[in-house]
């Protein structure tokens, strides 16, 4: 029995790195009355701190600041002052190559959103539902290091949905080749981030980096760890990204090949029935279902279906055969809850399921 | 030398059936000032016959109703009263299949953009950048249903510039295999089309029968007439077709195998340099590039280069190596100009060339 | 101790009139599991009679459908099969105009978001913050057209946040005139409603009849019930209504002419300070803020603050003096929840409240 | 005869300061093939200096980028080098500040968009359909600065056509007080401006500063010069200032009272015959109607009508009596068109006409 609700004084103070951001502000939203951890440090850049939260931060979100946020002063990027087992990071990827590192020399576990670490052969790249025996590598990176600490990084929104998709599909039937197109909301892109003039009525069909990364993290995520190092999959994949015009919620249209033949219907029964591991089951963070297979065949969309399972439900719809590999399908998952914020939360949960933070 | 403006009475006296709906807009639009033809007719429902066109039809356009338009009294969709031996079709598909057929035996060629006679074996379905030859079929169609008259279409909006791209690669490098990944403009969806509660920060994953358009129509219009028959091309296309919230505009991802090994820059340098058959090039509505291709990294783009060539041209960017077939590019197309509206016009100038509209 | 939440057994039955559009669908999204009413019944067009409410229904929002509600049979909107003493009304202004009054001789009380009877002298316009004494017109109401039932209506989506506001400042200070300039959202037509040709990128600044009632309606509200009748408030209103692409809520610019001088801080207190009537203030649907006022420059927005009190609470911000009146502002009302199938059921517990319906 | 174009030599040349954000691109734009007026540098910001316009410059417009201006090396924003007698300033406010009087100083008429001089009363606020007359104040300009060139300002986009509206009316009827509320287009914010989260299906009530410009700027063009200084109209104006998601256009909701008596259809005839002051109607920029009319109920809308008299018509609908003033209309603008790069540019063929640049 892993998930009691802790008391205040048994819960895990956690720092957010780089809190008044629009990743950041998901932190601190997701992170208002986590039964297992307690925010104690916000921090952020120099323009910021010294300062309230409240006055800050230029807060983005549909709910109000949490009260116990708006009164903390933000302090900086650095774990000198930081009595705290754990830091969520939310980082800009340049500031997190250099200060992550710091907090986990220092000892802190850093549960990383940011992209810097996450091609490092030492720092796991976790998504709980599907690799949660990844974090096996913290051992080593602790070696090699010289850290007390570890960074573990979570994947990139846009293939979350997708990798999980392709961990259920993989243990019943394997996956040889798969194209992925994504719609991507503008929230990916952070705040000020994608300018309004760029995307009313329009689609950028551009997004930097982006399919290098949808391309290669799902290999790394479905590969094997040995000897504290990552095999990678030799899952192929071609991806084209693209920005639209929503505010939350990553669509990927998914065609995809697989080893061993499946029908239609066993494979709609895979992904419908496809459960966490076992460690993974009772987290706070796992929704009802890992995966929510919609049957009307306009669905999934952002707009309506974006908040399945507390924004942490991977919801897959129009599951239909492909005329070039086996199938085809629609793919939706919150790019900055189980994409972002959601997904370092997550992982900082299965790492005190797995002890390692406590 | 073919392109002379006609002398008013010169023009060729053309009725539009389904004048009062988006696409019949259009066609009022861009028949505004045209060298060859001359409206004298606009059909429209029950409802709106007898009106003045400009009391009858809720405009949607941005450039003014023209003025000559405004004044005419709708018509009813029937060919008796119509004495011109050219009717451009808006009309729906149900309705296009009962009324084409009439004006087509009445003596008239009629220009369609309605997809209800576009599968039939006997009824040539014309981009006049990619298969001119097909009208050829006109004979055979003449001779077996006993039209004076005859039906030509044009093809579903959305693999417009699909096709013309495919067939400049298709000539010097054949094409095996393709994905298409649609994101796709509100206008193709009529008026008043998609609720705007449906698409206002939202993707909708599925547009009735698109998909199953986007696979066939291109191997019809890329395979071969023989015996006045057409032969489909061997070409397989895997199809996901997305609605996004843009005015105009379709945007297709795609990724394709070719038969022949080319290069990047050899791939680059047919689809910059690729010229319609000699026959199209001096029409009124041909655009000095049939194919754009943009170098810069995030185009194109909707709303900034929709407009290439008045709309009739194709824009292609973003060409890059594909990771599991050969190259992947993006390309944007005016839906309502060159997909539908632009398109059937343009047939009408190929069949005038020809000789089969006088 | 009005507020316990009944069991099952005790609570009231209750139908909803017009259950398949968009204000029906939040009808059935807000009550489930309201503490005081059960819905029995969900009554449709001729289309959706005799399917399953998930079947006839095209579902419009982000929470799913209730378990409770898919299986129950569509019927029609006639009273004779209903065995409630409470209906909700839906309907379009039209439908509501026909069928309400045989619900209201049938005995059942219709809490109506309908226009139809808004403007009856013997029909009561309430918002049971601003007006529950006026219900007393019911009696009159019942002798008058010899009804055992009665109907109830809640205001125009547009103009409740501005009556709630209106009313507070009364309460002080007294009004005399305002201006007040709507930007409203596409949920506030229906569904389809707008056109999505219409609005992307665009303001539509016509909405039919609205602005007739947004200068009317406010009168009846804040006038006074004498011998059952209303004496209309003789404040005068000038008002612009715009349709703006905003999925929901609507926002209000106001500025106002008081009676009698308040300063700035004194408007600003009475409108944070507003309590409603006593009967009010413990019903289910009562906000712990009927009014929230904000400080921020640039609050309230739509995105951000419509679900303010679960979209019960009326959002002000920017108050500040007028260059011709006295005070400007702008306020932020739910339009579908605050302003159309919430104000019916909050009418209705205001109802039950005051012994009008058991 | 005063609008014969200029052959090539003859035109005057020009510089565009601050020529690669978002307003100085319509200026180049808009002087592309303008009959008098030749671009000869193109300034920008440190971080473009040096750089070819096409490199330096993310061009946002959807008509491509001119040829003449893809080569042109950007320079400082230093009169230093310049050799022209024109300067054209989309500079922000601060930069034009400091560098406009430098330009005035060496001898350049700048016509400028920024607000940094506007509200000098020695400095010209000019729209040339309203006051040309206002440019006899640049004799105290020169006398008082010592300026060999001159300031000339252009009013703030969201007032230009509210103004154009009240001097027609004021002409004929004289104006009291106004009521005035905008819904504002992105564009007007500049590059990258408005960030997308923030306008996506939403609404900002607030524009810095730009409600003070709203009250204060027209009372400066509609005042009356005398010896050089303005004496401001005493029209009273309450202003709301709201941006929405519209990419171009800003739309007024607008209240007045005049000063003498006015039928609806004498007003209307009025805004329909408004004609610019003699030495205004042959200028190049002059479009064939200054004010438009519109009688359809739900117009004049921005998707449609903003680019009436290719951008530099003001468009008016709706008219009709207000509650507490006399009449209420709705008033549409292009706001870096009309409202920017194109009034900058009307005004200095206003200043060529009057011989002040030559």
């Amino acid at each position: 029995m892993i998930n009691p609700i802790r008391s205040a004084r048994q819960r895990i103070p956690a720092a957010v790195l780089g809190a008044t951001g629009a990743v950041g502000q998901r932190f601190v939203q997701l992170l208002d009355n986590h039964p297992w951890f307690q925010v104690v440090a916000l921090t952020g850049s120099d323009r910021a701190v010294g300062q309230k939260y409240v006055d800050a931060c230029h807060w983005l979100l549909s709910t109000p600041m949490p009260e116990w946020a708006r009164e903390i002063t933000v302090s900086p990027t650095l774990p000198e002052a930081l009595d705290a087992p754990l830091a969520f990071s939310a980082l800009p990827s340049k500031a997190a190559q250099d200060a992550e590192p710091l907090y986990a020399l220092s000892g802190a576990v850093v549960c990383s959103n940011a992209s810097a670490f996450r091609t490092a052969p030492d720092v796991p790249l976790v998504l709980p539902e599907v690799n949660p025996e990844h974090t096996a590598m913290i051992a080593q990176q602790r070696q090699k290091r010289g850290w007390k600490g570890a960074i573990v990084t979570n994947a990139n929104c846009t293939i979350t949905g997708l990798t999980i998709v392709m961990k259920a599909l993989m243990d019943s039937f394997g996956c040889r080749r798969a194209f992925a197109v994504s719609m991507q909301a503008v929230s990916g892109a952070g705040y000020p981030g994608v300018a309004s003039m760029d995307i009313l009525g329009n689609v950028v069909p551009y997004i930097g980096d982006e399919e290098e990364k949808m391309e290669w993290e799902p290999r790394k995520i479905l590969g094997t760890v040995k000897d504290g190092a990552v095999e990678l999959s030799s899952l192929a994949i071609s991806a084209h990204a693209n920005r639209v015009a929503v505010p939350d919620g990553h669509m990927v249209c998914l065609s995809i090949e697989l080893e061993r033949p499946g029908s239609l219907a066993e494979v709609g029964q895979v992904l419908r029935g496809y459960k966490p591991p076992e460690i993974v089951r009772d987290l706070p963070s796992t929704p009802a279902a890992v995966i929510q297979v919609m049957d009307e065949p306009d669905r999934p969309q952002p707009r309506l279906d974006i908040m399945a399972g507390r924004g942490m439900t991977t919801v897959v719809g129009r599951l239909r055969p492909d005329a070039l590999l086996d199938y085809k399908m629609v793919i939706l998952s919150h790019n900055t809850i189980r994409g972002a914020a959601g997904g370092s939360i997550y992982n900082a949960e299965l790492l005190v399921a797995q002890g390692h933070i406590s």
